[in-house]
Protein backbone atom coordinates (compact mmCIF):
# COMPACT_ATOMS: atom_id res chain seq x y z
CA UNK A 1 0.00 0.00 0.00
CA UNK A 2 1.10 3.44 -1.15
CA UNK A 3 0.39 6.43 0.18
CA UNK A 4 0.83 10.19 -1.21
CA UNK A 5 1.68 13.13 0.91
CA UNK A 6 3.08 15.98 -1.33
CA UNK A 7 4.79 17.18 1.45
CA UNK A 8 6.70 14.16 2.68
CA UNK A 9 10.74 14.70 3.35
CA UNK A 10 13.02 12.36 5.47
CA UNK A 11 12.49 14.65 7.76
CA UNK A 12 8.85 14.54 7.96
CA UNK A 13 7.25 12.83 11.48
CA UNK A 14 3.30 13.54 10.71
CA UNK A 15 1.76 12.11 7.53
CA UNK A 16 -0.57 14.45 6.09
CA UNK A 17 -4.63 14.78 7.24
CA UNK A 18 -6.73 12.74 4.03
CA UNK A 19 -3.82 9.58 4.25
CA UNK A 20 -3.57 9.94 7.72
CA UNK A 21 -7.11 8.98 8.13
CA UNK A 22 -7.34 6.45 4.90
CA UNK A 23 -4.83 4.66 6.94
CA UNK A 24 -5.87 4.69 10.57
CA UNK A 25 -9.20 5.04 9.78
CA UNK A 26 -9.73 3.60 6.81
CA UNK A 27 -6.78 0.43 6.66
CA UNK A 28 -6.66 0.44 10.76
CA UNK A 29 -3.31 0.24 10.90
CA UNK A 30 -1.91 0.42 13.95
CA UNK A 31 1.70 1.53 15.54
CA UNK A 32 5.10 0.05 14.10
CA UNK A 33 3.49 -1.13 10.82
CA UNK A 34 5.54 -0.19 8.14
CA UNK A 35 4.28 2.13 5.00
CA UNK A 36 5.45 3.37 2.35
CA UNK A 37 4.36 7.54 1.05
CA UNK A 38 5.48 9.24 -2.18
CA UNK A 39 5.67 12.86 -3.00
CA UNK A 40 4.27 12.19 -6.70
CA UNK A 41 7.90 13.37 -7.24
CA UNK A 42 9.79 10.17 -7.65
CA UNK A 43 10.50 9.63 -3.86
CA UNK A 44 9.56 6.92 -2.09
CA UNK A 45 9.65 6.86 2.12
CA UNK A 46 9.08 3.73 3.74
CA UNK A 47 8.00 5.02 7.20
CA UNK A 48 6.93 3.32 10.34
CA UNK A 49 3.70 4.93 12.15
CA UNK A 50 4.40 5.47 15.66
CA UNK A 51 1.26 7.08 16.55
CA UNK A 52 -1.90 5.66 14.72
CA UNK A 53 -3.64 8.78 15.13
CA UNK A 54 -6.40 9.67 12.37
CA UNK A 55 -6.44 12.83 12.07
CA UNK A 56 -2.52 13.65 12.01
CA UNK A 57 -0.78 9.86 11.98
CA UNK A 58 2.58 9.73 13.77
CA UNK A 59 5.70 8.71 11.28
CA UNK A 60 8.98 7.74 11.60
CA UNK A 61 11.11 7.95 7.58
CA UNK A 62 13.36 5.55 7.40
CA UNK A 63 13.74 5.03 4.38
CA UNK A 64 14.06 6.62 0.96
CA UNK A 65 14.62 5.84 -3.12
CA UNK A 66 14.54 8.26 -5.63
CA UNK A 67 13.07 7.21 -9.02
CA UNK A 68 14.69 9.53 -11.84
CA UNK A 69 11.50 11.27 -14.10
CA UNK A 70 11.23 10.14 -18.03
CA UNK A 71 13.46 11.26 -20.13
CA UNK A 72 10.63 12.62 -22.43
CA UNK A 73 8.18 14.85 -21.18
CA UNK A 74 4.56 14.05 -22.86
CA UNK A 75 1.70 16.68 -22.52
CA UNK A 76 -1.47 15.99 -23.86
CA UNK A 77 -4.45 19.05 -24.31
CA UNK A 78 -7.51 17.07 -24.50
CA UNK A 79 -11.37 18.69 -25.05
CA UNK A 80 -13.13 17.06 -22.02
CA UNK A 81 -16.23 14.65 -23.43
CA UNK A 82 -19.49 15.59 -21.66
CA UNK A 83 -19.30 12.37 -19.87
CA UNK A 84 -16.89 12.79 -16.80
CA UNK A 85 -16.17 9.21 -16.78
CA UNK A 86 -14.73 9.10 -19.58
CA UNK A 87 -12.41 11.67 -19.03
CA UNK A 88 -11.05 10.15 -15.74
CA UNK A 89 -10.67 6.97 -17.34
CA UNK A 90 -8.23 8.72 -19.88
CA UNK A 91 -6.33 10.14 -16.83
CA UNK A 92 -6.40 6.76 -15.46
CA UNK A 93 -4.93 5.19 -18.37
CA UNK A 94 -2.90 7.66 -19.44
CA UNK A 95 -1.29 7.82 -15.69
CA UNK A 96 -0.63 4.44 -15.66
CA UNK A 97 0.95 3.90 -19.68
CA UNK A 98 3.63 7.67 -19.22
CA UNK A 99 2.36 10.77 -18.95
CA UNK A 100 4.27 14.26 -17.43
CA UNK A 101 1.01 16.63 -18.19
CA UNK A 102 -2.84 17.15 -18.60
CA UNK A 103 -4.06 20.09 -20.00
CA UNK A 104 -8.13 20.57 -20.73
CA UNK A 105 -8.82 22.44 -23.60
CA UNK A 106 -11.69 24.57 -24.53
CA UNK A 107 -12.62 24.53 -27.99
CA UNK A 108 -15.04 26.05 -30.35
CA UNK A 109 -16.99 22.77 -30.94
CA UNK A 110 -16.56 21.69 -26.95
CA UNK A 111 -19.20 20.01 -24.85
CA UNK A 112 -18.14 20.66 -21.69
CA UNK A 113 -16.33 23.70 -20.92
CA UNK A 114 -16.19 23.26 -17.08
CA UNK A 115 -14.24 20.88 -15.34
CA UNK A 116 -13.55 19.56 -11.82
CA UNK A 117 -9.76 19.75 -11.32
CA UNK A 118 -9.64 18.09 -8.01
CA UNK A 119 -11.50 14.74 -9.48
CA UNK A 120 -8.94 14.28 -11.83
CA UNK A 121 -6.22 15.18 -9.79
CA UNK A 122 -7.65 12.37 -7.20
CA UNK A 123 -7.83 9.80 -10.04
CA UNK A 124 -4.07 10.77 -11.33
CA UNK A 125 -3.13 10.00 -7.71
CA UNK A 126 -4.30 6.61 -7.52
CA UNK A 127 -3.44 5.41 -11.16
CA UNK A 128 0.02 6.82 -9.61
CA UNK A 129 -0.36 4.74 -6.54
CA UNK A 130 -1.53 1.43 -8.70
CA UNK A 131 1.25 2.02 -11.26
CA UNK A 132 4.12 2.49 -8.90
CA UNK A 133 5.38 4.75 -10.93
CA UNK A 134 5.71 7.73 -8.41
CA UNK A 135 5.81 10.61 -10.72
CA UNK A 136 2.47 12.57 -10.76
CA UNK A 137 1.59 14.05 -13.87
CA UNK A 138 0.65 18.02 -14.22
CA UNK A 139 -3.04 18.87 -14.31
CA UNK A 140 -3.70 22.33 -15.01
CA UNK A 141 -7.26 24.31 -15.03
CA UNK A 142 -9.09 24.44 -18.12
CA UNK A 143 -7.61 26.10 -20.69
CA UNK A 144 -9.39 27.91 -24.01
CA UNK A 145 -7.86 26.76 -27.39
CA UNK A 146 -6.15 29.75 -28.31
CA UNK A 147 -4.56 30.85 -24.65
CA UNK A 148 -2.80 27.49 -24.74
CA UNK A 149 -1.56 27.53 -28.31
CA UNK A 150 -0.27 31.33 -27.05
CA UNK A 151 1.93 30.22 -24.43
CA UNK A 152 2.32 26.13 -24.43
CA UNK A 153 5.55 25.10 -25.14
CA UNK A 154 6.87 21.84 -26.16
CA UNK A 155 10.21 20.48 -28.51
CA UNK A 156 7.42 19.07 -30.79
CA UNK A 157 3.68 19.83 -30.92
CA UNK A 158 1.20 18.28 -32.65
CA UNK A 159 -2.99 18.84 -33.40
CA UNK A 160 -4.33 15.73 -33.72
CA UNK A 161 -7.30 15.73 -37.14
CA UNK A 162 -9.44 13.30 -38.26
CA UNK A 163 -8.38 13.44 -42.08
CA UNK A 164 -8.02 10.02 -43.75
CA UNK A 165 -6.28 11.52 -46.41
CA UNK A 166 -3.34 13.09 -44.57
CA UNK A 167 -0.10 10.87 -44.89
CA UNK A 168 1.56 11.63 -41.85
CA UNK A 169 0.77 9.41 -38.62
CA UNK A 170 1.63 10.55 -35.24
CA UNK A 171 3.96 7.79 -34.69
CA UNK A 172 6.20 8.86 -38.05
CA UNK A 173 5.84 12.24 -37.12
CA UNK A 174 6.99 12.07 -33.62
CA UNK A 175 11.07 12.79 -33.60
CA UNK A 176 12.57 10.17 -31.07
CA UNK A 177 15.25 12.90 -29.98
CA UNK A 178 12.92 15.07 -28.87
CA UNK A 179 12.21 15.78 -25.29
CA UNK A 180 9.20 17.59 -24.90
CA UNK A 181 5.72 16.90 -26.79
CA UNK A 182 2.45 18.08 -26.80
CA UNK A 183 -0.39 17.00 -28.67
CA UNK A 184 -4.51 18.64 -28.78
CA UNK A 185 -6.88 16.09 -28.71
CA UNK A 186 -10.29 18.03 -29.87
CA UNK A 187 -13.66 17.50 -29.05
CA UNK A 188 -16.03 15.06 -30.78
CA UNK A 189 -17.33 17.82 -33.01
CA UNK A 190 -13.75 17.89 -34.31
CA UNK A 191 -11.42 21.27 -34.19
CA UNK A 192 -12.84 24.59 -35.86
CA UNK A 193 -11.16 25.38 -39.03
CA UNK A 194 -9.76 28.62 -37.01
CA UNK A 195 -8.56 26.37 -34.40
CA UNK A 196 -6.98 24.40 -37.14
CA UNK A 197 -5.98 27.65 -38.97
CA UNK A 198 -4.23 29.02 -35.36
CA UNK A 199 -2.19 25.78 -34.60
CA UNK A 200 -0.49 25.44 -38.04
CA UNK A 201 0.57 29.73 -37.78
CA UNK A 202 1.84 28.33 -34.34
CA UNK A 203 3.69 25.73 -36.17
CA UNK A 204 1.99 22.76 -34.75
CA UNK A 205 2.13 19.29 -37.11
CA UNK A 206 -1.29 17.95 -38.40
CA UNK A 207 -1.28 14.65 -37.75
CA UNK A 208 -3.65 11.20 -37.69
CA UNK A 209 -4.04 8.56 -34.77
CA UNK A 210 -4.51 6.00 -37.88
CA UNK A 211 -7.08 4.27 -39.93
CA UNK A 212 -9.88 3.99 -36.58
CA UNK A 213 -12.42 6.48 -36.04
CA UNK A 214 -11.81 7.24 -32.12
CA UNK A 215 -13.50 8.45 -29.43
CA UNK A 216 -11.93 11.87 -27.57
CA UNK A 217 -10.38 10.18 -25.05
CA UNK A 218 -9.56 6.72 -26.78
CA UNK A 219 -7.49 9.36 -29.17
CA UNK A 220 -6.08 10.98 -26.07
CA UNK A 221 -4.78 7.48 -24.85
CA UNK A 222 -3.72 6.27 -28.37
CA UNK A 223 -1.65 9.52 -28.58
CA UNK A 224 0.21 9.22 -25.24
CA UNK A 225 0.91 5.43 -26.26
CA UNK A 226 2.18 6.36 -29.66
CA UNK A 227 4.52 9.14 -27.79
CA UNK A 228 5.83 6.24 -25.46
CA UNK A 229 7.01 4.29 -27.62
CA UNK A 230 9.33 7.00 -30.02
CA UNK B 1 -27.79 6.20 -36.66
CA UNK B 2 -26.58 2.83 -37.70
CA UNK B 3 -28.46 -0.18 -36.90
CA UNK B 4 -27.46 -3.89 -36.30
CA UNK B 5 -29.36 -6.61 -37.90
CA UNK B 6 -26.78 -9.80 -38.19
CA UNK B 7 -29.16 -11.53 -40.82
CA UNK B 8 -29.81 -8.33 -42.78
CA UNK B 9 -29.15 -8.75 -46.63
CA UNK B 10 -30.10 -6.64 -49.87
CA UNK B 11 -33.86 -8.95 -50.07
CA UNK B 12 -34.46 -8.41 -46.10
CA UNK B 13 -38.11 -6.62 -45.48
CA UNK B 14 -38.12 -6.17 -41.96
CA UNK B 15 -35.69 -5.20 -39.07
CA UNK B 16 -34.80 -7.56 -36.16
CA UNK B 17 -36.94 -7.05 -32.96
CA UNK B 18 -34.11 -5.57 -30.70
CA UNK B 19 -33.65 -2.51 -33.84
CA UNK B 20 -37.26 -2.50 -34.68
CA UNK B 21 -38.05 -1.38 -31.08
CA UNK B 22 -35.06 1.05 -31.14
CA UNK B 23 -35.67 2.77 -33.95
CA UNK B 24 -39.74 2.98 -34.15
CA UNK B 25 -40.11 3.55 -29.79
CA UNK B 26 -36.72 4.94 -28.29
CA UNK B 27 -35.79 6.94 -31.50
CA UNK B 28 -39.65 7.87 -32.75
CA UNK B 29 -38.09 6.71 -36.22
CA UNK B 30 -41.41 7.17 -38.74
CA UNK B 31 -42.41 6.19 -42.50
CA UNK B 32 -39.64 7.39 -44.96
CA UNK B 33 -37.16 7.52 -43.02
CA UNK B 34 -33.85 6.76 -44.23
CA UNK B 35 -31.73 4.75 -41.67
CA UNK B 36 -28.26 2.61 -42.28
CA UNK B 37 -28.12 -1.28 -41.74
CA UNK B 38 -24.88 -3.36 -40.93
CA UNK B 39 -24.81 -6.79 -40.34
CA UNK B 40 -21.22 -6.81 -38.46
CA UNK B 41 -19.89 -8.45 -41.48
CA UNK B 42 -18.59 -5.30 -43.43
CA UNK B 43 -22.13 -5.03 -45.04
CA UNK B 44 -23.57 -1.34 -44.68
CA UNK B 45 -27.63 -1.22 -46.13
CA UNK B 46 -29.18 1.82 -46.56
CA UNK B 47 -32.80 1.44 -46.13
CA UNK B 48 -35.85 3.68 -46.01
CA UNK B 49 -38.55 2.45 -43.06
CA UNK B 50 -41.52 1.48 -44.94
CA UNK B 51 -43.64 -0.29 -41.60
CA UNK B 52 -42.64 1.56 -38.36
CA UNK B 53 -43.80 -1.24 -36.66
CA UNK B 54 -41.76 -1.68 -32.93
CA UNK B 55 -41.74 -4.87 -33.10
CA UNK B 56 -40.82 -5.87 -36.47
CA UNK B 57 -40.05 -2.32 -38.71
CA UNK B 58 -40.64 -3.04 -42.27
CA UNK B 59 -38.27 -2.00 -44.72
CA UNK B 60 -36.94 -1.20 -48.44
CA UNK B 61 -33.13 -1.82 -48.45
CA UNK B 62 -31.89 0.94 -51.37
CA UNK B 63 -28.12 0.14 -51.34
CA UNK B 64 -25.32 -1.26 -49.98
CA UNK B 65 -21.63 -0.81 -49.81
CA UNK B 66 -19.22 -4.03 -48.31
CA UNK B 67 -16.37 -2.33 -46.28
CA UNK B 68 -13.16 -4.79 -47.10
CA UNK B 69 -12.18 -7.12 -43.94
CA UNK B 70 -8.92 -6.01 -41.73
CA UNK B 71 -5.63 -7.71 -43.56
CA UNK B 72 -4.78 -9.08 -39.90
CA UNK B 73 -6.47 -11.02 -37.37
CA UNK B 74 -5.99 -9.87 -34.22
CA UNK B 75 -7.20 -11.91 -31.47
CA UNK B 76 -6.45 -10.89 -27.71
CA UNK B 77 -7.34 -14.06 -24.93
CA UNK B 78 -7.64 -11.64 -21.51
CA UNK B 79 -8.23 -12.94 -17.97
CA UNK B 80 -11.31 -11.13 -17.21
CA UNK B 81 -10.74 -8.46 -14.21
CA UNK B 82 -13.22 -8.78 -11.05
CA UNK B 83 -14.51 -5.61 -12.22
CA UNK B 84 -16.61 -6.10 -15.23
CA UNK B 85 -16.49 -2.45 -16.23
CA UNK B 86 -12.67 -2.68 -16.63
CA UNK B 87 -13.61 -5.48 -18.81
CA UNK B 88 -16.31 -3.62 -20.66
CA UNK B 89 -14.11 -0.47 -21.60
CA UNK B 90 -11.57 -3.26 -22.71
CA UNK B 91 -13.78 -4.37 -25.42
CA UNK B 92 -15.64 -0.69 -26.11
CA UNK B 93 -11.83 0.42 -26.80
CA UNK B 94 -10.03 -2.19 -28.57
CA UNK B 95 -13.01 -2.32 -30.84
CA UNK B 96 -12.45 1.47 -31.37
CA UNK B 97 -8.94 0.72 -32.09
CA UNK B 98 -9.37 -2.90 -34.42
CA UNK B 99 -9.50 -6.22 -33.11
CA UNK B 100 -11.40 -9.18 -34.61
CA UNK B 101 -11.39 -11.64 -31.66
CA UNK B 102 -11.67 -11.74 -27.97
CA UNK B 103 -11.80 -14.98 -25.18
CA UNK B 104 -11.97 -14.68 -21.94
CA UNK B 105 -9.08 -17.01 -20.16
CA UNK B 106 -9.55 -18.69 -16.84
CA UNK B 107 -6.10 -18.77 -15.55
CA UNK B 108 -4.66 -20.21 -12.38
CA UNK B 109 -4.83 -16.81 -10.44
CA UNK B 110 -8.40 -15.60 -11.96
CA UNK B 111 -10.26 -12.99 -9.50
CA UNK B 112 -12.97 -13.71 -12.07
CA UNK B 113 -14.05 -17.36 -13.59
CA UNK B 114 -17.46 -16.35 -14.75
CA UNK B 115 -18.82 -13.59 -17.35
CA UNK B 116 -21.79 -12.43 -19.03
CA UNK B 117 -20.93 -12.76 -22.17
CA UNK B 118 -23.94 -11.14 -23.80
CA UNK B 119 -22.60 -7.70 -22.10
CA UNK B 120 -19.84 -8.11 -23.84
CA UNK B 121 -21.51 -9.06 -27.24
CA UNK B 122 -23.72 -5.79 -26.92
CA UNK B 123 -20.65 -3.62 -25.65
CA UNK B 124 -18.91 -4.43 -28.82
CA UNK B 125 -21.32 -3.81 -31.09
CA UNK B 126 -22.38 0.02 -29.46
CA UNK B 127 -18.43 0.16 -29.93
CA UNK B 128 -18.45 -1.19 -33.51
CA UNK B 129 -21.61 1.53 -33.98
CA UNK B 130 -19.80 4.22 -32.54
CA UNK B 131 -16.41 3.62 -34.69
CA UNK B 132 -18.09 3.00 -37.91
CA UNK B 133 -16.01 0.10 -38.85
CA UNK B 134 -18.88 -2.23 -39.39
CA UNK B 135 -17.24 -5.62 -38.85
CA UNK B 136 -18.08 -6.81 -34.90
CA UNK B 137 -15.70 -9.16 -33.55
CA UNK B 138 -16.16 -12.38 -32.50
CA UNK B 139 -16.72 -12.66 -28.54
CA UNK B 140 -15.79 -16.74 -27.26
CA UNK B 141 -16.99 -17.92 -24.37
CA UNK B 142 -14.96 -18.02 -20.84
CA UNK B 143 -12.23 -20.77 -21.56
CA UNK B 144 -9.38 -22.13 -19.41
CA UNK B 145 -5.85 -21.95 -19.77
CA UNK B 146 -4.52 -25.31 -21.18
CA UNK B 147 -8.13 -25.76 -23.69
CA UNK B 148 -7.14 -22.29 -25.43
CA UNK B 149 -3.04 -22.79 -25.78
CA UNK B 150 -4.20 -26.72 -26.78
CA UNK B 151 -6.89 -24.99 -29.18
CA UNK B 152 -5.65 -21.66 -30.83
CA UNK B 153 -4.34 -20.93 -33.83
CA UNK B 154 -2.57 -17.82 -35.23
CA UNK B 155 0.71 -17.53 -37.19
CA UNK B 156 2.69 -15.86 -34.05
CA UNK B 157 1.55 -16.25 -30.77
CA UNK B 158 2.40 -14.48 -27.80
CA UNK B 159 2.75 -14.43 -23.98
CA UNK B 160 2.49 -11.09 -22.09
CA UNK B 161 4.90 -11.09 -19.00
CA UNK B 162 5.72 -8.70 -16.69
CA UNK B 163 9.34 -9.43 -16.91
CA UNK B 164 11.61 -6.24 -16.65
CA UNK B 165 14.31 -8.64 -17.94
CA UNK B 166 12.96 -9.55 -20.60
CA UNK B 167 14.29 -7.56 -23.94
CA UNK B 168 11.36 -8.07 -25.94
CA UNK B 169 8.81 -5.81 -26.32
CA UNK B 170 5.28 -7.35 -28.22
CA UNK B 171 6.35 -4.51 -30.90
CA UNK B 172 9.61 -6.00 -31.36
CA UNK B 173 8.75 -9.54 -31.87
CA UNK B 174 5.39 -8.81 -34.25
CA UNK B 175 6.50 -9.79 -37.21
CA UNK B 176 4.58 -7.26 -39.76
CA UNK B 177 4.40 -10.18 -42.43
CA UNK B 178 1.83 -12.02 -40.46
CA UNK B 179 -1.67 -12.33 -40.82
CA UNK B 180 -2.95 -13.86 -37.58
CA UNK B 181 -1.60 -13.20 -33.77
CA UNK B 182 -2.77 -14.34 -30.79
CA UNK B 183 -1.97 -12.78 -27.00
CA UNK B 184 -2.16 -14.13 -24.11
CA UNK B 185 -3.09 -11.34 -21.24
CA UNK B 186 -2.68 -12.58 -18.17
CA UNK B 187 -4.42 -11.91 -14.42
CA UNK B 188 -3.90 -9.05 -11.51
CA UNK B 189 -1.77 -11.97 -10.25
CA UNK B 190 0.15 -13.19 -13.33
CA UNK B 191 0.15 -16.07 -15.02
CA UNK B 192 1.42 -19.22 -13.14
CA UNK B 193 4.63 -20.56 -13.98
CA UNK B 194 3.06 -23.73 -14.79
CA UNK B 195 1.05 -21.33 -17.64
CA UNK B 196 4.50 -19.88 -18.75
CA UNK B 197 5.79 -23.21 -19.11
CA UNK B 198 2.68 -24.49 -21.00
CA UNK B 199 2.60 -21.71 -23.40
CA UNK B 200 6.34 -22.15 -23.69
CA UNK B 201 5.53 -25.84 -25.08
CA UNK B 202 3.02 -24.82 -27.26
CA UNK B 203 5.71 -22.36 -28.96
CA UNK B 204 4.17 -18.63 -27.49
CA UNK B 205 6.53 -16.20 -27.72
CA UNK B 206 6.97 -14.41 -24.47
CA UNK B 207 7.03 -10.33 -24.65
CA UNK B 208 6.66 -7.35 -22.24
CA UNK B 209 4.22 -4.23 -23.51
CA UNK B 210 6.70 -2.04 -22.21
CA UNK B 211 8.48 -0.26 -19.19
CA UNK B 212 5.38 0.19 -17.46
CA UNK B 213 3.20 -1.77 -14.45
CA UNK B 214 -0.44 -2.11 -16.33
CA UNK B 215 -3.76 -3.12 -15.43
CA UNK B 216 -5.11 -6.30 -17.17
CA UNK B 217 -7.53 -4.04 -19.02
CA UNK B 218 -4.65 -1.95 -20.10
CA UNK B 219 -2.62 -4.33 -20.98
CA UNK B 220 -4.83 -5.95 -23.47
CA UNK B 221 -5.63 -2.52 -25.14
CA UNK B 222 -2.16 -1.35 -25.40
CA UNK B 223 -1.47 -5.29 -27.50
CA UNK B 224 -4.35 -4.52 -29.28
CA UNK B 225 -3.34 -1.19 -30.21
CA UNK B 226 0.44 -2.57 -30.70
CA UNK B 227 -0.38 -5.39 -33.64
CA UNK B 228 -2.90 -2.49 -34.77
CA UNK B 229 1.05 -0.38 -35.71
CA UNK B 230 2.80 -3.72 -37.35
Amino acid sequence: MVFYDPHITSQSQFLNREESNHAIKVLRLSAAHFIDITDGNGNLYKAQITTPNPKSCGIDVIGHTHYPKSNTHIHIAIAPTKNTDRMEWFVEKSVEIGIQEISFLKCFNSERKVIKKERFHKKAISAMKQSLNYHLPKINEMIGFNDLTMHAGAEQKFIAIVDFTNPKTLLEAASPDCSSYLVLIGPEGGFSEQEIQTAKNKNYIKVSLGPARLRTETAGLVACHLLNLT
